[in-house]
């Protein structure tokens, strides 16, 4: 058992902030749990520039030290044991099941960055060799690939508090680019976020690591936040939350000296399209399906289906409906969380246009577990107002009814940017499909077929992010193999002698790369071109 | 011969809009040329809406009619032939012979887009296919490829009027990752920008490509380039220019609903470092090649290099200042550029710690026939004072005298980002050089090794783009094939069926592209999966 300090980590070194103070709390007991205080601009100043005096020494790594170091911190993960998984689940009431997939997930993400780095094709090298006989110039030899670009700063998600917690994805895929990362951990489990720590100081420490290559500085407010963004040494930022968390964060990068990129994953709802004939003959084995990816994470998830677009059909309405309440009530991440919920159910359902068709008394809801809400509008009424397309963080989801397909298209080129839409469909809906398909994927980042959208997989062909407001750089993913390229940058070298080039562009070809040759993908290696100097 | 419009060019009709008048000026002969009058709002809402309706049908196209769309522009343009040359050489004084390779080079680089749409490659198709059996979820089938993201407004540049102009570089790559494309032409060149449009006109009605692919917007006004990166059609932008200019487009971007990227190439000093053993073996030959690549183009290249770092060398010195006195004078673009630059002679020759080695009377100085002029200053001042690091648009360089190779490299650490970083040296050099080459890439997109920045090869392995100021996005180029990456996005598609799939991702795998398949690289096509509806 590790004996949790109650304090911050900057570059191996425990620290006590005297900032405001703020604890955790176990959301199924209501029990208090830790109590933390927040950093302010002296832990920032010294775990940026920790961050940044590191950041010379691990470029000197070799890719096998940074594959050696990425594994050891899935160790080092795995080896806080129950501890990590009764800690977080004491600050998240997520569960035990639920945290130990999650742990794997987060275990094999490090080890799969880690993969990528030893096989070392997302450098994307890329060769022009010289022509020097070429009329009327001479052409240079002009060699290319993504080099990092230094200190990363991080926020620890809620939802996640280990796929997109302290040393959740955007931390390991900063990591596996090169690059020293500090973290502010998400205030509703400061301690989730001190073992993660631990686990980074023994993997530094094992690895022979330099130390300010991994800070935690935990803290409940704003102004620590904006702080780390406004850091001269920042390089970019990776955000998993809210959309206006994630806005203000872009605001503040943006109206910087010198603007930095945020790659924030935000709001989205995820619409799922059913259409006609999938209805009609599967309805039901389809709102059972929603009901379970509804209600997965007490609707906490960022690819929870939040609103459902379909033709009329009262037998799928209720069965959806009855679903969602007969399915047991999860319990929330935070007050927060669950104040915003009420408030959000509360004015939604006070509208005219929408109908709430499992409805309960609201005076008597519990903010940390409300109720699985299932509410419908017209496509008319979806089309008219924006309000309608904000998510609403929890296990709610909208019925939008359509009076045809072609309405449902009109809908689908309505929508604004989102991570996910799914349609269901059968052989005999195909015909409308391709349009649909279409305009779906001119708005989202991943269109699924006859699935649910909860549930990203891990994998190179994944795409986790999309249009703005489901995130901040559409062409980025969060998930995936080029998670990490958001925190690299192309260099070229220009008729650069062979023993100053990464060895990922050296003629002898030493990591043995498919690299672009000329225009052409090759592992071939190259003759010792004429001495230069 | 083209008998011009003097008329803005929107979706294939020739507009004629009632904003400001301005016109085109000789800068070689004073001589007042065409007039054209600003394009306002009704303009920016007609051009946008007809690219936003032209971009689904353009997304329809197969990647052989666009690259037949493509090499018809390259052939338009060529087309054109003496008329754009000397309309070119009469509104910007750039001269036949540049001109003409301008030309070429531009061509060259649209039909280089179009063999690589032919290629396919671009996309970065990968595949990961379904694992129904995996326990304890079944994995899914995942697809992802690059797609185009819709209405591209882009900014023609006054230095490059071909390169970088109406149908430049960015305006080809939008156009090549298959998006429309909304010119604001320069008011430096409106009856070049026109002759490209009628290029254009012709093209798309050669292929039969959507009007609404290209328009042109003449305009003089800061109003007309807001509104267009305002436009919510609007879905990113290309610029090259000023820093002033590009930081305002960005801060306009940001602060939209819907933040859009802003791929700006902007200010670079691209700073040449001499080592020692360099300068004292060959300090003249280097000497001269600066004052060819100062000279170029009238110091308007963007790669020009503003800043030479080295250790004291009278000969060396004296060289470069009577190399660039003995030069031949340029002219410049305009007007405008005239009295910018001869404010900041004015302004950093009057400093004490700058010294002008080849002074002349600035009060005789012809505002369009500036001085070649170089400067010198002190390593320490240089550090101690952020505005010696402030772009001079014109034929100036500003030596930066160094105590020795030590504080060379505190030099190369305290830069600011840039397109180019350079470094002269010999073997006896090369033990201080890989430090230096580290700093150096650590702040700017290439690194050239014993050479002048100015000449940027338009080749695959070439990165024309920088960490900020040198342009907004340091992670993209706008010169070579990832130039079109800036204007497309990543979508996944989860269990698609075969059919619906785009063909870069279709089982039989029919543009034999090397995809990512299952994480390795493989041009094999797939079985066909069990029919999943």
């Amino acid at each position: 058992m590790i004996k949790l300090h109650q304090t911050s980590y900057i570059a191996g070194d425990w620290v006590s902030p005297d900032g405001a103070e703020f604890q955790s709390k176990n959301p199924v007991t209501g029990e208090t749990l830790q109590t933390y205080r927040s950093c302010g601009p002296a832990e920032t100043e010294a775990a940026m520039a920790a961050a940044h005096a590191s950041f010379a020494e691990y470029r000197r790594c070799d890719k096998d030290q940074i594959v050696k170091f990425l594994n050891t911190v899935a160790d080092e993960i795995e080896a806080l044991g129950d501890q990590l998984l009764e800690t977080a689940d004491a600050e998240t009431g997520l569960g035990l099941v639920r945290l130990t997939g999650e742990r794997g997930r987060t275990c094999g993400q490090i080890r799969a960055f880690a993969a990528i780095v030893d096989e070392g094709h997302w450098v994307q090298a890329s060769i022009d060799t010289a022509l020097p006989d070429r009329s009327p110039l001479p052409k240079p030899d002009l060699r290319r690939m993504m080099i990092p670009i230094g200190p990363v700063v991080v926020f620890g998600a809620s939802n996640f508090p280990f796929a997109f917690g302290s040393v959740g994805g955007d931390t390991a895929s900063a990591l596996a680019a090169g690059n020293p990362v500090v973290v502010k951990g998400h205030p509703s489990h400061p301690a989730t976020s001190e073992l993660f720590a631990h686990a980074m100081d023994r993997a530094i420490n094992r690895t022979g690591m330099p130390s300010g290559l991994f800070s935690l500085l935990q803290g409940c407010t704003n102004e620590l936040g904006g702080d780390l963004v406004r850091h001269e040494m920042t390089q970019a930022v990776g955000f998993t939350g809210s959309l206006a968390g994630g806005r203000a964060l872009m605001d503040i990068a943006a109206a910087r000296p010198r603007p930095i990129p945020v790659y924030a994953e935000m709001g989205s709802i995820n619409p799922v399209f059913i259409a006609e004939d999938a209805l009609a003959s599967r309805g039901e084995e389809i709102a059972a399906g929603l009901v379970a990816s509804v209600t997965m994470g007490t609707g906490q998830f960022c690819t929870s289906p939040g609103v459902v677009v379909t033709t009329a059909n009262t037998e799928f309405e209720q069965a959806f409906a009855t679903g969602l309440s007969e399915a047991a009530r999860g319990v929330l991440l935070n007050e927060k969380i669950g104040q915003s919920l009420q408030a959000a159910i509360t004015a939604v359902t006070s509208r005219d246009d929408v109908e709430w068709l499992n409805p309960v008394d609201i005076s008597e809801i519990e903010v940390l577990t409300p109720p699985n809400c299932v509410l419908k509008t017209t496509a008319a009424s979806f089309l008219a107002d924006q309000a309608l397309q904000e998510e609403i963080f929890g296990p709610v989801s909208l019925i939008v009814e359509c009076d045809c397909p072609a309405e449902m298209r009109k809908v689908a080129a309505g929508l604004e940017g989102n991570l996910t839409a799914t349609v269901h469909a059968t052989k005999k809906d195909r015909e409308q499909l391709a349009e649909l398909v279409e305009l779906l994927e001119g708005s989202v980042g991943r269109v699924i077929y006859n699935g649910f959208p909860t549930g990203v997989e891990v994998c190179p062909s994944q795409q986790h992010g999309g249009p703005y407001p489901a995130s901040s750089a559409s062409a980025t993913t969060s998930v995936g193999a080029d998670a990490m390229v958001r925190f690299a940058r192309f260099v070229a070298y220009q008729d650069m002698p062979d023993e100053l080039l990464p060895p990922a562009l050296q003629n002898s070809n030493p990591y043995q790369l498919l690299r672009r040759l000329d225009g052409v993908f090759s592992d071939s290696a190259i003759g010792p071109d004429a001495e230069r100097a």
